[in-house]
């Protein structure tokens, strides 16, 4: 891992409370970390190391995607304008049930490739045949959060168990430590109470993290109120899951004060997915006040097919404009918090301590944002720049721990084409066997 | 105006009831209009033509941008998340007081340039120095329909008259046709009775049509409804602007049942801007609702600083999603119907009969589409992926009237980095002038 310095750009640097600042400066990155950030005029690193000129360009932390489903990328579209229990049971579901490795491995090729052209350097994923997942993610460079998908109510549950486990041990902390797997029980209504507590059991022997859906819509509200008389928030801490163990709860779209004080007393990692949320009709989660209450918050896609793309930067606007909306108050969640939710409030909800962040000692996971495009013109303010008016095609340069993973606009490990191509003929192909379309 | 074929890409075709479909096809450009609407196979035009390949693209109408302030890109977050009257009061008002013709060129060429860039070919411009963005409109090639913004509370609101009048007879109907003017009374809440009638007597005199802000912030409708007693919709039937001229009525997003009834019986074209809306916290206009009443209803940005962006993609994703949760339906506004109210909608919205719509004599108009980055990929339905997963940046060439204006991502008339420099040197000198930061 070599030494470089990134002049000339606007930093994106921590403020405290949860926001973000500007500043002009330099950095330089050593052995895959934040070696030094540099105020404006001052000469970062040794001068005889490569520089990358990032004049005119925005230096940010990179996007944390919180939660995710990326192979999903595959079924892009495949079935629109539906609402959630029939869009899963008549049409993903059943696609699904034909997936096969190979398929995961382009349909998480196309995903990472995708996000990392638009600056997520992390995501968290669950979702199947994660064997092919984890590889996919390695052979990209991008930093993993990975998760089996675990269904308590299905048969089979005691396999996915061992499958889990045998995932953990051939992949945690792969890839040079980039990589990292949790269990990821699916939700509060597809888990009951005793397969969660052999998943908690299993997270404990293994030392991991744990990724699950919670609160999504009303229906599992009233289903999980009917069933055990709680919330389902309430249901996690019956259950275990508030003891401790390092935990991402995706949606949260319905809690209240009494479940925002469990969430936040457990350090729980809430994710905030507000495309998914909308596109699929589930509602608005109170991001607002999960942040009064001091939850941790970051911000998730969910998988391509229910948002349209694993797009950070529609996801903050998406939240940001929601909540002014919703609440008629402009000033809610101004653009400081919410760069901060896209990339240290995700990164502290992955539970990852030393990510999100450009300061001394956090990983050099960072990118490099183009402002000379014309809907980035001028440069009164550039955190407003980047909350409201940027998106993935600005992006000019990605690294991750400090490795060029994109590069003038460009992945650099495999060939775009060569994954658009495979990713087009396994989704092509899935179709017909599916036999739907 | 020279003849040629776009031939192999999918395109977005007119389906009956405010909604598009999806067809292979080769289309036929001749004399700046659609001369043939050609199925899969059947080859369109001459052979002899010249042809652009559309393999792997989308071919659509070119994007509607109903209601917009172009040169207000100047501004582009210079305040944000701000309440809507301290915004103006304190910082945009000032700001625009200072503003010079000169300024208007530049940022409306900005603005512009944002346009045809994602895909946009016709915009409804309010603004002042109208001669400089008539100009700038005529100089990148793209169709305007402009009015000069219209205070009748102050001071020379008669001068403002003349000067309208003088807009009319230079550009209206110039740049062959591509340019036409309007009245712009601002808003009922800056312009009264006696002035308004003075507005709609010369636009009968003109035979020109009238941009107006309606129903934008509760705000205004109680100022509305203490000064007058009724809502700002039946303001406008009692001054008499829904006796049949041509109106554009940005915003509504405070009508009801009886509001609609009028709008919809007067033709009135309404523009739904919903990233304005969300940001500045108005509110979410009842766009469900409008569509069921049988309005003409297109999409507008608003402003670049109020909005971030002049982006009709954004706008396309922020109304449907907007709509879906609110609503919690997520069958709520299908991408088909969006791409129609973003195409065809607009148009009318506009007063455009021959703008919008890919059929055989209607303007040619158009975006090609390019479908192979990985964020819109695989292929299942091309609607969907123009409607939620598709940006600016993936629009490779734009038409208007037949005429290259975007060719393989590249404005073909003035250069991108002059237009980019100048603003950003006008909005630094105008800051400078402000001498607010």
């Amino acid at each position: 891992m070599g030494e470089f310095v990134i002049t000339g750009g606007h930093l994106v640097l921590p403020a405290g409370e949860g926001r973000v600042k500007v500043q002009a400066g330099d950095l330089f990155i050593s052995g895959g970390e934040i070696a030094e950030v540099a105020g404006p005029g001052t000469p970062a690193g040794s001068g005889s190391i490569k520089t990358v000129d990032a004049t005119g360009c925005a230096v940010m932390p990179g996007l944390v995607n919180a939660h995710c489903h990326g192979a999903m990328s595959l079924f892009r579209g495949y079935a629109d304008d539906l609402p959630l229990m029939r869009w899963l049971e008549e049409w993903i579901w059943p696609a699904e049930a034909h997936l096969t490795p190979e398929d995961v491995y382009w349909g998480t090729a196309l995903a990472v490739l995708e996000m990392l052209r638009g600056g997520v350097t992390t995501f968290a994923d669950m979702y199947f045949h994660m064997d092919e997942a984890a590889r996919a993610t390695a052979d990209l460079g991008m930093r993993g959060i990975l998760s089996e998908g675990l269904i308590g109510i299905k048969r089979g549950g005691q396999e996915d168990l061992y499958r889990s486990r045998a995932l953990f041990e051939r992949w945690h902390g792969s890839a040079g430590g980039r990589l990292q797997v949790q269990l990821g029980p699916h939700a509060p209504y597809t888990c009951p109470p005793e397969y969660m507590e052999q998943v908690i059991s299993l997270a404990r022997e293994l030392g991991c993290g744990i990724h699950i859906h919670v609160a999504e819509t009303t229906d599992e509200v009233e289903e999980i109120r009917q069933e055990y008389g709680m919330s389902p928030v309430q249901y996690l801490d019956r259950v275990g899951l508030l003891d401790g163990l390092p935990l991402i709860a995706a949606h949260c779209v319905y809690v209240d004060e009494e479940d925002l004080r469990l969430l936040k007393t457990a350090g729980v990692g809430v994710v905030h997915c507000p495309g998914s949320n909308q596109k699929l009709g589930s509602g608005v989660a109170p991001l607002g006040q999960m942040l009064e209450a001091g939850v941790t918050v970051g911000l998730g896609t969910d998988g391509a097919c229910s948002t349209g793309r694993l797009d950070l930067w529609s996801e903050m606007r998406a939240a940001a404009l929601m909540q002014k909306a919703v609440h008629r108050d402009p000033e809610r969640i101004p653009a400081a918090t919410m760069l901060y939710l896209a990339t240290r409030g995700g990164a502290k909800a992955c539970g990852l301590e030393d990510v999100g962040e450009l300061s001394v000692g956090m990983k050099a996971d960072l990118a490099i944002v183009d402002l000379s495009a014309p809907h980035l013109v001028p440069h009164h303010d550039i955190l407003s720049l980047l909350a409201y008016s940027a998106g993935p095609s600005d992006v000019r340069d990605v690294y991750v721990e400090g490795q060029p993973v994109v590069s003038g606009r460009r992945t650099v490990r495999l060939s775009e084409q060569g994954i658009v191509q495979k990713a087009l003929m396994a989704a092509e192909d899935l179709v017909g066997r599916v036999g739907l379309v």
